[in-house]
Formats: structure tokens, sequence, C-alpha cells
């Protein structure tokens, strides 16, 4: 395909020759001859110049570059675009029941569907059109799955979990493990039932070794279009808005409620029973102790406004030196109340000083 | 039942009409008309002016409700009764072998056993009577659970690992997996074979996606009615005492031992070869790195005493300010020590105060 | 086996009575009668008096010892040694392919291949001599493992991965899950698919589930000799080098690049887009935001020097302090400028010391 070809297919606006050829679509450093490439974080702007591929996707209005340019609003849309056109589905599933599969009475199997080897379905389980379920996977009984929805191998769907359309939920998960739920009775802890259930809402996105623990009573929820990293920990009554990103190793605590289009960078950790305000963002290993307000940007530990929190960081960076003049500020002190000779003080300071 | 029935059965007060119908259970937020509710947190006192729910379990003393009241000493252990009552186990799994199981030669299977699809027992396994396997669970050789052990689907348990009675191991947790340990030599680390084992003392409980690391000689162990939430990472020859509460996605290094009664907050990190003596108490995302005396509260990074923890966060946040306040004295010493005049210092800080 | 026989197989010396036999190897508490044990962490050094074993090893030119002592260079590898000795491979695996193992067309399997029951190999997997796959673990197409790789249960290896020789991989582990990478359209977020992959290099080992994220084009990549422990994170493109440490729970964000023989200790966190320098060391809990130089050590959040860290939180624990004696200082300063008289400010300096 000719570069202004691909242009027209993606919308964008060719800046030179737009007659090269393009066959694949690489990363900056990996791209050879024939591919195409893109440019959004700047980090990687030194790569342009030694880049082999043989066009690149830029944000409009971007200065020249030394190879084709393909400019368009959204550089990183474009390439996923790209992406798909140039590599298809890597993940080729072929529709149809295996015959190890373990299907329990009252199983509702949609049109297309592709259940994969040893997996087990338990009584009534529903899945709707062309949903995906590989090897090793198991679904709880009454569980439901939306049409499109897509499980890798060895993921655990426990009993009643309701996940929505084009779902996709990376190996390892558990979804639906009881939250952590105990009664103290002296130094004895008794088990609270937990016979809540779990709601995933359409195009959520579930890495890899995550665990989303059912409610004790209600629901834990994730809204529609949420992406969750790898290792991260939701807890029981857990409601999270729509279209929030969540980065692996978070730990969210029990009954705290996300708002929508909320980001929670690694590592982070909210407590329970607070309420993450609407496009809120929460910085890498925060430690998150109260309520967050809509728009705010928190980090650090006790989680504090961004700019308060940088501000800390950058003074006590200042507080070894702080401490040292101090003491001279003391000795200053003493001169001036007359409680110390003026030279002596001064010649501390010198011995002080050497060491 | 009528609400002055089941006050009977969990030994309470009623305050208000004991005819009322509890045909349910529930949350405060999800209870509807019939169910009875708990509260305990006074996060949610706002709810119970709000809540559908017919009648609500609070600790003795408290003062009146817009609804029937079941006053007891212990509400949430009350609540949890209640469930039981009502909802009865929803995880019901038959008795018997499943044909798909693979059984080794050998194992002994208690009265009662469930072992479920695409389960393997190794050799020389030992299950209790009404031991449960969920589908697609692990068991190595010579391993031993106990009566009325409860194992999600999606479990591995290593061989020669010893489990009690009426331990539950939630959904993807791994128990006996080798040890971290290498020799090195040069830049070359070599692996020490892990042959020791895990023990898990009744009435664990295990959350999903946990790691507990088998011994390097000798046994790691988990003293019984202990209680662990989900991703939590525990590493060779750690001893964890009984009824200890340890958080989602804590880390405990190695050889490290945990008296009993021990809460660890969520995230916190514990280093290797300490000990964390009985009653303690770890706030979340701490960073343990000394051991911890008895009945210790300890918070932050590096932990410290939380009393301590909290004064230097507080006195933290006022560091911008002290700093600010600081250059003034400088000036102010300054002009006393007629080193500088006193007017121009003083406008100075007015204009330091203008931005 | 007597002392100075074993002396002679571990190329070590003597001193004290090389005539007690040895019959077996343990950890200075577990050790009884007939065991050698070790010691290298001075922590233990109290053990030496109360330990039940017949002989130790220890460093060269340690002092005497109440028990026969068998010095040599690198006492942990010896130790290594001798537990190999003792006590033989523990996991012993049957070579042969479980009747119940699903083989997909043209995979190819080595000499002496072990695969156990409910194991998946789709499409085209080679498996080198001697790999062995453990019950319930799956390989995903056209994946190839090298001689002698050893896979644990319940593992899951996407398509296209890459294992070189020796490797291990323990029980829960994802290697080739997609990595996180979503191109934001307004408020929705599109994934980018990850058509990259990961290559292991020979002699690596990787805990319990542990997540490595396959690259958006290009691949992920682990140096040899590298070890991870349990519930590490691992983004996609992220590059590790040779003989890296990285401890339990450590996240590497996406397209980072991490030298040779660097260590990461327990729960730290890696942002994306950086280099962490050969040799160098990342302290347990640290947020490392910015490259770090070679052989540099850095500690804290966000990570510094070590030095420069351990300064901070050591000036930290004296800011309560400081604030309280700049209250004073505020007060003489005022004396000394005339603004408040002298008596009255000493009193309340008195007062506020009493409480």
């Amino acid at each position: 395909m000719r570069l202004d070809e691909l242009a027209k297919i993606l919308n964008g606006v060719v800046v030179g020759d737009g007659s090269v050829e393009i066959s694949g679509v690489a990363g900056i450093k990996e791209a050879g001859r024939g591919d195409i490439t893109f440019l959004v974080n700047p980090k990687y702007e030194s790569f342009v110049s030694t880049t082999r591929a043989s066009a690149i996707i830029v944000a409009n209005g971007r200065k020249s570059m030394p190879i084709p340019v393909l400019q368009i609003d959204n550089p990183y849309l474009a390439f996923l675009k790209a992406v798909r056109l140039f590599r298809g589905d890597t993940q080729k599933v072929e529709p149809g029941v295996h015959p190890s599969a373990v299907i329990g009475k009252g199983v509702k199997l949609g049109e297309g569907v592709s259940v994969g080897p040893y997996v087990v379905l338990e009584e009534d389980v529903e899945l709707g059109d062309d949903v995906v379920i590989m090897a090793l996977s198991y679904v709880g009984a009454r569980s439901k799955l939306g049409t499109g929805t897509f499980v890798y191998p060895g993921v655990t769907i426990r009993e009643d979990i309701v996940v929505g359309r084009r779902v996709i939920v990376h190996s390892g998960t558990v979804i639906g493990s009881d939250g952590f739920g105990f009664a103290r009775d002296g130094e004895v802890y008794h088990k609270i039932p937990q016979v809540g259930n779990v709601e995933i809402g359409d195009d959520v996105e579930i890495g890899a070794n995550v665990t989303i623990d059912r409610a004790t009573t209600g629901t834990t929820s994730i809204g529609k279009g949420t992406k969750i990293d790898n290792l991260v920990q939701i807890a029981h009554n857990v409601v999270v808005g729509e279209n929030c990103i969540i980065v692996a190793q978070v730990g969210i605590s029990g009954s705290t409620e996300v708002g929508k289009s909320v980001t929670l960078a690694g590592q982070a950790g909210i407590v329970g029973h607070i309420k993450i305000g609407d496009y809120a963002m929460v910085g890498s290993q925060a430690g998150v102790t109260k309520s967050v307000r809509a728009r705010a940007r928190v980090s650090g530990y006790p989680a504090a406004p961004h700019e308060v929190s940088k501000r800390l960081y950058a003074s006590l960076r200042r507080l070894p030196e702080l401490i040292r003049q101090f003491r001279d500020f003391e000795k200053r002190l003493r001169v001036l109340e007359g409680k110390e000779p003026l030279d002596e003080g001064a010649d501390d300071v010198e011995a002080a000083d050497d060491d």
C-alpha cells in the first residue's frame, strides 16, 4: 500500500513523498524498511533521525521530518488502526466447543462461541454470541458473559458474575473471589459470607492476575470502558466508574467509589469507604486516605494535591541544609544575646566544617 | 420470620416493632423491604434515614432509629449469623470425584470429599473428610488437606504441603512455590534448592492470587485462624502466628516472624529476618525495616511508631512555610547584627509577599 | 559421609573433628544431629551455640566454633551443593506425554520431554530436550521452550514467546499477556493491539503469579541468569539485562531498560521509558521516577541516592523538634528586636516545656 493510500484510509495528510510503499507497522526502534511508525512521546524524538521506518505518523502541526510524514489529529489512534490493518487479529480462535470442555446443565451458548480444551462451565452459565473462552478457564454457575467477550487461558470467573460485551479478561485473573470480611469475636475472626456479586461493564479490559472480589451483599462493579492493568486488587463493594485507567499493582479497598475517567497510577493504594471524584488523577505509589475531589490530582503519602506534594518533597530535599543553618542561627542568637563571645562561636563553626 | 423471633435466635434485644417480617439480609445501601441490615461503620450513619431495610442490627446502647432495631453486643457477628440463616451456603458442591480428575497412586480420600473436573492429585495426597477441591486445581505429591478444607478453582498446592482443617483457599493462589534463594558466584546466581515445606493452620483463609513460598529447609508456617487477603506475598521460612489479619498486596520477606493477632494493612512491606510482636498493627503501605514490639502500632516509611509518623507527616506539611519564615529570620538576624539596614530588609519581605 | 570427605567434595577446610558423620543438611534452627548447616547472615550468629547440627559451613577466616567447622570461600554456594548432594532433586518428573495433554498440529517435542495431565500445547509449539511442562499449564501457538526448561503447574505462556534453556517458571505466572496500551479518543480508550512478543534468556527463574507483558511491537526481554521473585509486574517493551535480581511485588513500567546485575528490592516501582544502569541497586518500596546511573544505589520516594535519602529521613525525624525550637527563636528574636519583654517570653518557654 502506498503512503498516500494509507493516509486516505486513516484520514490524515501526507507531508513528503506519498508514493513510498508501506507494508507493515512497528515501534520507532524496531521498525524496518517498509514499516510505518509513530511519534507521540517526546522521549522518542531522538529516534526520528535513526529509525529505519519508511514513514512516520505524527500529530498535526509538527515540524518537518527526515522521512515522509502522515499528519493526523490523534497519532496513537491512527497507529492502532494501522496495526489492525497490517497485522490483523493475531489471536485467531476457531468457533466450536472443544470435546474436553465440561458443560453444566442449563448452559446457554450463543452463535459462534468458542470454548477451548479443559474449560469448565458450571450450571446455567450463559455465553453471548462470539464469546471466546480459552483453555483451562472456569466460569461458575449462573454467570453471564456478553457478546464478543474474550477470556484468555487460566481465568477463574466465579458464580453469579455478570460480564458485559466485548470485555477482555487476561490469564490468571480471578473475578468474584470472596470479599475480605470477618466479624471479630474476642481474638477469633468469623467469616462473613460474601453473597453479593460482580458486574463488569461493556468494553472493559482486565489484565493478568488481577483480583476482583464479589460484594458482601450487593455488587462490586466496574464501569464500561474501564481498563485495568495486571496484578490490580479491587475489593468487595468497590464501584469503579466508566473509562477509568487503573495501572498495575493498584489496590482499591472495600466499598470505595471511583468516579468516571479517573486515572490511578501504578502501585497506588486507596483506603476503603471513600470517593474518588470524576476525572481525578492519583499518582503512582500514592496512599490515598481521604476522598478526592473531581478533577483533582493527588500524589504522595499520605496523598495530597500534587502541587502540594511536589512542594513538600522539594522542601524535604532542603531540610538537611536547613538544619545545618539552624545551628548557625542558634549561635548567632546567643552572640546577640550576649551568652556567647563572638570569636569562639566562629571557631566552632570552622571546626564543624572540617568533618 | 418475625424480628422478635430473629432476635431470640441471635440473642439480641428488639427496640421498636418486633412484629415486622424479616425475609432476607443485605447491606444498608442495597437492602429492600423485608431485609434486615446492620450498622457498624459510622461512615454509613447517614444511610440509616434512607435505607429501605425493615430492621437494623446495631450495637448495644445506640440511640433510637427510624426503623425497628435489633440491639446486640457484636453487630457484625450477628449480621454474619443472619446471612447464614437467610442465604444458606451459596457455594453448593456435590460430593464425589469427577471422572476427569487425575488421581495419583496412593491417594487417600476421606468421607464426603468432592473433587471437581480436571483436578490433579499427585501420588500419596491425603484429603480429609468433606474436603472440596474445585475444578482445575492441583495438589502435589504427599500433601495433606484437613477435614472440611475448601479449595476454589485454579489453585496450585505444591508437594509436601500440610493444610489444616476448615481452611479456605481462593482461586489462583500458589502454596509451596520455591523460596527466592540464590548463592552468588561472581556475577552468576545459583539456585539454592528449596527443600522445606509449608504448613497452614486450621481455619486459615487465603485470598486469590496469593503466593506462599516453601522454606529453604524447615517450614514456612501460617498460624491457625489467620486471614490473608488477595495478592499477598509470603516468602520462605516466614512464620505467621494465630489470628492475624494480612490485607491485600502485603509482602513479608524471608524468615520474618509475625506474632499472633497482628494486623498488617494493605500494601505494607516487611523486610526479612525481623520479628513483629503479638497484637502489633502495621499501617497501610508502611515499610517495616526493624523488629516491632508487641502491641506497637507503626506506620510510614521507614516505619516508626504511628504517633511519631503522624507528627512527622504533620511537621512535613508545615515545612515549606518554615523555610519561608526561616529566610525572614535570616534577614532579621542580619539587621540585629548590623550587617543589613532595617528598611531595606523590610521592603524585601514585602516584595516577597506579593508573589 | 564423614565431614572430611564432604570437605574434599566441596573443596573446603575442616577445623575440628573431621570424623563426624554427616547425613543431611538443614538451616541452623531446624538442623538436628547428623546435619550440616551454614552461617552467613550475622543475625543468626547467636544460634551457633544452640544448634543441634553436627557441623557448620562458614566463611574462610572465621573464628572458632563450638562444633566442627567447614571453612570455605562461599558458604552459601557450598550449602547449595550440600543440599543437592544430600537431598537430590525433590521434584522428580517422569518423561512422557500424559494421554490427557492436548497437543496441537505441528508441535515438536524434544527427547525426554515430560508433559503433564491437562496441559495444552497449541499449534507449532516447540519444546527442547528434557523440557518439563507440569499439569494444567498452557503454551500458546508457535512458542519455543529451550532444553531443560521447567514449567510448574498452572502457568500460561501465550503465543510467539521464546523461552531459553534451563528456565524455571513457577505456578500461576503469565508470560505474554497483552501490554497495557490504549489510544485515547475523547473519553474513550481504544485498545492498541499488542503484536510483539517476549523473550526469556537462559537460566532465568520466574516466581509464582508473575506477569510479563508482550511488547506492543518488538520484544519484551529478560536477560539470561536474571531471577524474578513472586508477583512481579513487567510491562510491555521492558528490557531487563543479565543476572538481575528482581524481588517480590516490584513493578517495572513500559519500555524501561534495566541494565545487567541490577538489584530491585521488594515492592519498588519503576516508571516507564527510563534506564537503570548496570549494577545499580534500588531499595525496597522505592519509587524511581528518573533514570539511574550505573552502580548507583537509590532509595525512597521519589528515589534519590541512598545516602541522600538516608539523610533526608534522618532530618525528617528531627523536624518536629526543629519546629519547636523555631518558635523559641522567634521569641528570642522579638526580644532582641525590642518587640517583646524578656521575662514574659522566658516564662512561656518554661510553660511549654512542661507538657
